[in-house]
């Protein structure tokens, strides 16, 4: 319904259903993140132009959602605001801001959202949530495997049922170029092309190693080894050749080893031809893929420069972040509708309307939602069909018969059997047949 | 700090204990609304210009954080969006938009950060949180009576320990004028007066009202009236005069005994010079002030055509709003430094980095808050040094001592004890000693 009263483009108004099950989902995550010792860090949804300009790319800048100035500058049609992009970039500027009030390592969560001015299309929106964990000031491989397993942990504790982790090494990326005589000037290009080879067949990839500049001996064999069945024997076999293969190979199975009491055997694996997009990784790269969704669902990897590039301190980092959105189309059902109140009161009269009220009163005290009718019938049918709509599980009924006789009936809305129990003892019962 | 690594002027950093803080007040502010059967609802940050435009006057306007448009047309240095001013505008849309739909009456409550470019100041911020319930398409006093009892019950469960409710009526003050013969046209302008009377003396009130073209006989009976020791009494026999004034006297008291199960006796009065700035209320209105707080920390009242002029449907309409910036000032300590940790796990040697790991997510898997030491010193001092900075209640050390005897030592960060417990069983102690 493309209408006046639309959310923006690419945005998304969440009623009760979606936004329970959000809420729910993002209580998750913080609690499994909590568990591991990251703190949460909440950072304001725009940042002065300056800081975000210039960061992610030509690219990048335009599809930052700039905020005009104001009073008589606004008239000059010019930003100084703009939209948060993503998490990182306000980390770097919160450690650059903060130094050594942080704890060191800084161990850091962050869940809220971003803002990209991206076409909008199939599940892709122009506000979306992020959740990301980072470790600040730890060159330890530990950091790196901490932020797999609590990235891993969330996504089991969310319920997910079926995921799988891919695990690779720049280092190890840096080490197969070598050890197949790609020449340094075109690594990145011969790295991009190789990120394709679950995407294309072997020959095409084949052919635009060719076309980057490789020998077409040399591009075969690198995708026959990458390829072939044995793959990752093979790989293995060639790294431990060259120092910068083996170190690669070394840290990828440390982090293996780590992380092996919490992440079940097979669901975690050696890729060799894992690439990740972005050049600013250093060390550990991965990828969290689910059955039926094309693309990762998450992601992490260690960048040891970027938080300086981004106005930050000189400083290690490693860090994971979940594709929350993704994520929660792949959940079960949303909200599992479990109704809006547990006990729906009705209003039989004006004269005992506070009776009734008193009465919603006591079903909260005994931990359950309620609340009275508030419509304007007097009719017990519609109110039970009010109760009924609610998804109550009871239906408390007050009128001159129980007020005479100093009692309630509870209305069982699931069987539509009554019982009359004394007021006073209403909190008791109701504790008792929810419990 | 004012350097360029500042938030935007006007707007906030919140690091962990205040980050952690907000976040339990939402969720104890979330659970109390939901016990009374309102449903969360999430709107984007920001809506199509138009949609905000017009709807907060002229002052408010200016107020408006603006969006430029993109691509092509970010050299028109127009604007398009804006980031959502208040959250009963995006309420509205909502309406509007999802119309039947919704359920019958519609009970939503949201929790959101709205922007504002007001000049930053003491407590005064551009970006803040809201935190408002509404009850829409209802005319019942009960809805008004719901919509109070849910804010004195959160406020209730945030701690608060002084608090205090003033009630009273749209119609009390539209009977109050009626009574003293104020001029319908001078209406507006008496009660604006009259709601400075806590601030200013009542001779200066009374000049005011000179000023706006009361007689200033009328003027003084009006003044003397409210200020009286038996203020109250006097305007409640005053009030019996006119119909008007009969019924906001009677829609006063029916709130009044609707709530006085759940209200403490004493925290609620009928405060017949309440006025509240807004115009565009209607019935029951009401202020919760703290000690030592100037203005109100919430509010709410009738507004049964506010939605319609805001371009929603034509419904009644009901709310309270609570003002959790500055009760969250009110609330004691930020946060109560818990520490990170629970505990804290040394690593000893590169060789037994995997086991260190491996207690630490025993420890996660008792419940507790586990990290290892992710720095690079393999001194003992030093990182029980940095176990005591997370706040640990314990320390795991796992050494070449430990590994021999298939133990782990379990510091007691407390007392300095250690005591010596098989690797297997460490789950279990830990749950013990921490139960």
């Amino acid at each position: 319904m493309p209408t006046q009263f639309d959310p923006p483009s690419g945005t998304r108004d969440f009623l009760a259903a979606e936004a329970e099950q959000r809420e729910q989902a993002f209580a998750v995550i913080r609690s499994v993140f909590t568990q591991y010792g990251f703190e949460p860090l909440q950072t304001p949804a725009f940042e002065r132009l300056d800081v975000l300009l210039g960061k992610y790319g030509e690219g990048g800048d335009k599809l930052i959602f700039k905020i005009l100035r104001r009073g008589e500058h606004e008239a000059s049609g010019q930003a100084d605001l703009a939209l948060r992009y993503d998490l990182t970039v306000p980390l770097a500027r919160v450690a650059a801001a903060y130094g050594s009030q942080l704890p060191s390592p800084y161990k850091r969560y962050a869940i809220g959202p971003v803002w990209r001015a991206d076409r909008p299309g199939k599940g892709r929106y122009r506000e979306f949530v992020q959740c990301d964990l980072d470790t600040l000031g730890s060159a330890s491989v530990l950091a790196d495997a901490e932020a797999l397993c609590a990235q891993h942990d969330a996504l089991a504790a969310l319920g997910l049922p079926d995921f799988s982790i891919q695990l690779n090494s720049r280092r190890v990326l840096a080490g197969l170029l070598k050890a197949f005589g790609v020449p340094e000037e075109l690594g990145a290009g011969v790295l991009i092309t190789l990120d394709k080879l679950d995407k294309l067949a072997a020959g095409d990839v084949i052919s635009e190693l060719v076309g980057r500049g490789l020998p077409e001996g040399a591009a075969a064999e690198l995708v026959n080894a990458m390829t072939a069945a044995d793959a990752v024997d093979r790989i293995r076999r060639v790294l431990k050749l060259s120092d910068e293969g083996a170190e690669g190979l070394d840290e990828v199975d440390r982090v293996l080893s780590l992380v092996a009491l919490q992440i079940p055997p097979g669901r975690i694996a050696f890729t060799p031809r894992l690439v990740r997009g972005l050049s600013y990784y250093t060390g550990p790269i991965w990828e969290v893929v689910a059955s039926g969704v094309p693309g990762s669902i998450g992601s992490g990897g260690r960048y040891d420069h970027l938080i300086e590039q981004l106005g930050g301190p000189d400083t290690p980092a490693t860090g994971s972040s979940l594709g929350v959105e993704r994520i929660l189309l792949l959940l079960p059902g949303g909200g599992a509708e479990r109704g809006r109140l547990d006990v729906a009161v009705t209003v039989m009269a004006e004269d005992f309307a506070r009776q009734s009220f008193d009465l919603a009163a006591t079903a909260r005290a005994a931990g359950l939602r309620s609340s009275v009718y508030l419509g304007g019938s007097g009719k017990l049918g519609r109110q039970l069909r009010w109760a009924s709509d609610q998804g109550a599980r009871w239906c408390l009924i007050y009128g001159s018969t129980e007020d005479e006789a100093g009692t309630v009936t509870v209305r069982d809305m699931r069987s539509g059997e009554q019982t009359a129990v004394p007021v006073g003892e209403l909190g008791g019962y109701l504790a008792r047949v929810a419990g």
